[in-house]
């Protein structure tokens, strides 16, 4: 027996429905289900279905103003005894709530009311965006049918409290050795203390200025930070090795090539190891989609802090750009809750640059 | 059915016997037991028995020229498929040759056969001096029977080549603790990186010129060193707590409290905590047991740079050096072996200094 979801609630309703139907990160099933079988419901809009990945286009004249992307992810971190979702006034507390059942909630309602939108839209829900990223629904759309995600721009609905935050920065992590020579502390001058021979690693990030980086308009601030340092055999032992994990989040500017040749450059002479990387993504603001798209929902445009998934429209070379409702600093935590004003704001927003 | 022990075999022929009981540390029993039923063979002893230790005091007239004490331990490390052992030429081959079965042979030979020395001597055979201080067993016997452990002076035979290694620095652990605000690394200005914060721990130490303290005739060379480093929650999160472990090995000039002001001096300004800590050993070469010691000994005297047991005896007031047969620097290796001319020497010397 299957859920069924009634696209005609209010956008309110229809999110507390959907945070109901629990779907932790690998158990989206019944949630992909419930969401395939609503939007096959409606006549204009073309559905498939890839593992709990569903996908819905409306079919427009070809002569319409450019194809678009609106997407979101199914899933959830674990439930922390926030379910069933409880409302409070304008509130609504519980798992998914921001992160990202509203948003969902929006593209649903879009996807089944706006059967003649001015531009092609492919709305995409995909699942496991909370875990490993080799499982990302959205990634795996991408490997394997990229010819499902066709669009001059793409929205991700995570949440940015309802103002659109455009591309992100790029994530890079290297492992910088020192080495040295062991010997027994007793006798420490037969070794080479590699813990006091990174020092140095340790003042260049201490003296390292980040840039701040302008990109279609959107200013990117930089990073460059240790993560994790180790070093040490024993008590009584001079340690023959120092590791520091440093984390350099890159503005839109740069490829992860080219990222990763600014790091070698800062510790030049230093031993460094690439731990691993994942690309920044340009707001591609300058787009007549995207510009429109601004146009349409107003207020503040600025640029995303941390790496999100609209990475993976620009490695695709679709510009793109989050806005959902709901403050990004309460995703994932026990007392999630989201504002219900937002919610509206965003389908009517929406709505108004889909429908025109 | 106990071993027994033939100390009128030649000093060689003894320690490889004594190898081949095997006694890894808490299983000193076996060799214990034979110990003791050979040393009570002998009238001109008093033999006492505590747990796997064997005391064994000779009881000249009480105008003797003082009272001494000759120590070793029964027990090794591990055996590394080095036992029983073998003999090639001069070299004996095996666990425990080098530390300390050798040293062992010369006190049971010492004792055995020189009924009246110069000196009045207790022989101490303890067990557990590979392990936790706290199992010691020389600790043990100063704690709970210090009136067994009577001299103006003692020697301890662990492996030092036949050279007379006087006291010994002692050895001290702290922590230095760093402390940030955790962030995420996209936001790091939100936080305060405590992997970056260490980076004047580790200059000090760097900076740091160790001294070389004269004690009693004899140079210690000193050492501040971190031997330990570990800092960082995740990959993507601005660490809020880095610890740096430093070991400082100080002269015997200095007590515990002292060298523990030291550090404290050293690390001004940041957040410090004891980890554990040893004393240092003065030598006492100007005490008239200890000059007739060396004096019929011969060769170089030299400060001991481990940390070994003549601490315990320090601690006691009784000033204490190393002398003993064994390369140290094969102790415990897989390859241990001593230089069998190396033990008859040292039986020569010390019946030299005892018998007179």
């Amino acid at each position: 027996m299957s859920t069924r979801l009634d696209l005609d609630l209010p956008v309110s309703e229809l999110t507390a429905v959907i945070c109901d139907i629990a779907s932790v990160s690998g158990d989206e099933q019944v949630l992909a289900d419930a969401v395939e079988r609503a939007l096959r419901e409606c006549p204009h809009l073309e559905v498939d279905r890839e593992g709990d990945t569903v996908l819905a286009r409306t079919m427009t004249a070809p002569h319409n103003a450019g194809a678009v992307i609106v997407a979101g992810h199914l899933d959830t971190v674990p439930v922390a005894g926030n379910l069933p979702v409880t409302r409070d006034g304008e509130f609504l507390w519980g798992r998914g709530t921001v992160d990202m059942k509203g948003g969902v909630a929006v593209m649903l309602r879009l996807a089944a009311h706006i059967p003649e939108p001015r531009r092609d839209v492919t709305y995409v829900f995909y699942d496991n965006e909370e875990v490993a990223a080799d499982l990302n629904g959205l990634g795996r759309i991408s490997r394997n049918r990229p010819e499902l995600l066709r669009g001059d721009f793409a929205v991700l609905m995570e949440p940015t409290a309802a103002a659109v935050e455009g591309g992100c920065n790029g994530t890079l992590r290297v492992e910088v050795t020192v080495r040295g020579t062991a010997a027994h502390s007793a006798r420490w001058w037969k070794g080479s203390n590699a813990i006091h021979d990174v020092a140095p690693v340790l003042e260049r990030l201490r003296a390292y200025v980040p840039a701040e980086v302008e990109v279609d308009g959107l200013v990117y601030r930089e990073g460059l930070n240790a993560v994790g340092i180790e070093g040490g055999i024993a008590g009584n032992v001079i340690p023959d090795r120092c590791v520091v994990a440093v984390n350099y989040r890159f503005a839109p500017d740069k490829s992860e090539q080219q990222a990763l040749a600014h790091v070698s450059e800062v510790f030049e002479g230093f031993e460094l190891k690439l731990a691993d990387t994942a690309p920044a993504a340009r707001p591609g603001l300058g787009e007549p989609a995207a510009a429109a798209f601004v146009e349409a929902v107003g207020g503040d445009v600025r640029a995303k802090e941390g790496w999100t998934d609209v990475a993976r429209f620009s490695a695709l070379g679709i510009p793109a750009v989050n806005y959902g409702p709901g403050d990004p600093l309460l995703a994932h935590a026990d007392d999630e809750r989201v504002d219900l004003r937002e919610i509206r704001v965003c389908e009517e927003r929406m709505r108004a640059w889909l429908a025109g």
